[in-house]
C-alpha cells in the first residue's frame, strides 16, 4: 500500500484552506511523499521557512504554481512579468522544485489577437529559459483546456506547448500533463510519445472532467473518478513517454475546498489506488 | 446595405423562442436571404408546408441542424440512430438545405473510452455518407469547443474532423467551422487551408465566446462583437479557403433568447456588418 502511494503529490490548491505548514503537516499524516506548493501560501512564511519545514517532513516538491501570464501587450507590465518569473524561479531553485509550472496568460483586455499573444508567450519563455537554465529549475509549459484560451491560458493543446518547448534545452523547458486539460485532445497519444521522444515531461497532474460543468469554470475540476477522463490510459501514455517522476492531484473545486481538508487528502488516496494507478491501464 | 446582408442568415436557435412560420416571417421584415432551420421547429409544421413556407418567402436553407449522436455502444440504440440520420438526410433532401449538420454525440453513459466513441462515429458517417451522396445532401461533421466533448460532440478539433470527412468524397461529406467552436485552435489556420484544398468546408457559423461563461455550458454563446473571437480573421481564412456561402448566426443563450426576437435579429444585423464582414479582416 504504502508503496503504491510513493508517488502521489498533494498539489496545495487540492487542499485550498491549508496553509502551507498546515498542508505540509497533512501530508506526514496521510503518509505522502510529495507535495506541489503554492507561491502565495509560500510568501506568506517565506522560502527559507518553507525549505525548513519541507525538509524536516522528508517530502519532495513535485512542482511550485506558479510563473507564466507573459501575454500582456504593455511594455512595463510585460517587464513586470518578466520580474516576477525571475522571482519565482529564485522560489523554485530554493525549493529544489521538480518544475515551474508555467500557466502562460490569456488574451490582455480588449485584444482578439490570438497569434499575437502566443508570440508574447514565445518571447517571454526566450527570457525566461536560460536563467532557469542557470538555476537548476525547469519550466512546465502548461497547456490548458480550451475553456480557459480567452482569459488564463493561450496555449491549448499539448502539441503547441511541445512546439514552443522544444526550441530550448530539455532541461530548460518541458511541459506539465494536467489531465483535465488534455483528455479532449484527438493528437493526445501521438504528442505524448513525441513528448517522450523529445524528454518533455517534467509534471503529470491528475483531476477529473466532470459534467454538467459546475457554474464557476475556474472550480470545474473534480475529484478521480467522478467524471470521464480513462487515468489508467494516461498513465500508461505518461510511462511509455518515459515519465517516472510525481503524480500530482490538483483540484480547484468549491465542494472539496469546502470538505475537511484530512478527508480530502483520505479521499484522493483511495482515488489515487483505485482509479490512477489501480485501474487496468494503470501502472 | 442590402448587398451586404446578402450571405447572412439566421439560424432558428438565435431565436429559439420562434416557431419556424415565424423565424421565416422575422427574416423577410429584417430583408435576410437565408436561414438554418432545427430539426425539431420543422416537425411541428411538417416538411412539406416548411417548404411550401420558405420557397414563398424566396428563402434559401443554409442548413439543417442536426444529425449525428452516433457513439452509442448499445447495438440497437446504435441502429436507431442511424435511422434517425436517415430521416434527417431525408428532409435536408426536401428542403435543398446546403448541409446536414453532424453534432457527433458525446461519451455514452458510464464510458471512458474516447478513443472508441471516435471509431464508432467513423462507422456512422461510413454507413450514412453514401445515403446522402444519393440524396445530393452533404453532411457538415462540426467539431465541437473540447468544453463539449464528453457529452455532446466528440470531435474535438477540425483537424480530427477533416481526417474523418476526406475519407470520403468531399460532395458527401464537409465540415462545419463554427467559430465558437474552433476559435482557440492553434491549428486553426493550417486546418482551414488544408480544407479548402480538399474542398470541405460545407457551411460557417459565427457566434462569440464570452467570459465570464455563463453558468450553464449549453447556453454559453454570445452575440458577434460581445467577446474574443475575431471574425474578420476568420472570414479571411474561410474566404482564402474558397468558401463563398451563407454565414449563420447560431447563438444558444438564455439572455438572447428572453429577448424580442425581432430585436435580436436586428442586433445580428448590425453587429454581423460592424464584426463579421466590416471588421478589418471581413470581406
Amino acid at each position: 500500500m504504502t508503496a503504491s502511494l510513493e508517488r502521489l503529490s498533494l498539489n496545495q490548491k487540492t487542499t485550498n484552506s491549508w496553509t502551507l505548514p498546515e498542508a505540509v503537516a497533512g501530508c506526514v499524516r496521510a503518509g505522502l511523499h510529495s507535495i506541489g506548493v503554492w507561491r502565495e501560501p509560500l510568501a506568506e512564511i517565506g522560502v527559507e521557512r518553507a525549505r525548513a519545514l519541507i525538509d524536516d517532513a522528508g517530502l519532495r516538491v513535485s512542482s511550485l504554481c506558479r510563473g507564466g501570464f507573459l501575454t500582456a501587450t504593455d511594455a512595463s507590465a510585460f517587464e513586470s512579468a518578466i520580474d516576477e518569473n525571475l522571482r519565482a524561479i529564485d522560489e523554485a531553485a530554493s525549493l529544489d522544485a521538480g518544475c515551474l509550472v508555467m500557466v502562460v496568460g490569456g488574451l490582455p483586455e480588449g485584444s482578439r489577437d490570438l497569434p499575437a499573444a502566443r508570440a508574447r508567450v514565445a518571447e517571454g519563455i526566450a527570457r525566461l529559459a536560460p536563467v532557469a537554465g542557470d538555476r537548476g529549475v525547469r519550466l512546465a509549459l502548461e497547456p490548458m483546456h480550451p475553456i480557459f484560451t480567452a482569459d488564463r491560458g493561450v496555449l491549448a493543446t499539448l502539441g503547441e506547448a511541445l512546439d514552443l518547448a522544444e526550441q530550448f534545452p530539455s532541461e530548460q523547458v518541458g511541459v506539465v500533463v494536467d489531465s483535465f486539460h488534455v483528455w479532449w485532445d484527438p493528437q493526445l497519444e501521438a504528442q505524448l510519445a513525441r513528448a517522450g521522444r523529445s524528454n518533455r515531461i517534467a509534471g503529470f497532474q491528475v483531476c477529473d472532467w466532470i459534467t454538467p460543468l459546475p457554474a464557476d469554470a475556474l472550480l470545474s475540476r473534480g475529484m478521480m473518478g467522478d467524471g470521464h477522463i480513462d487515468f489508467g490510459h494516461h498513465l500508461q501514455l505518461v510511462t511509455a513517454a518515459g515519465y517516472t517522476g510525481d503524480i500530482e492531484v490538483e483540484i480547484f473545486n468549491a465542494d472539496v475546498w469546502a470538505a475537511d481538508p484530512d478527508a480530502v487528502v483520505a479521499t484522493m488516496k483511495q482515488r489515487y489506488l483505485d482509479v490512477v494507478v489501480g485501474s487496468p491501464g494503470g501502472a
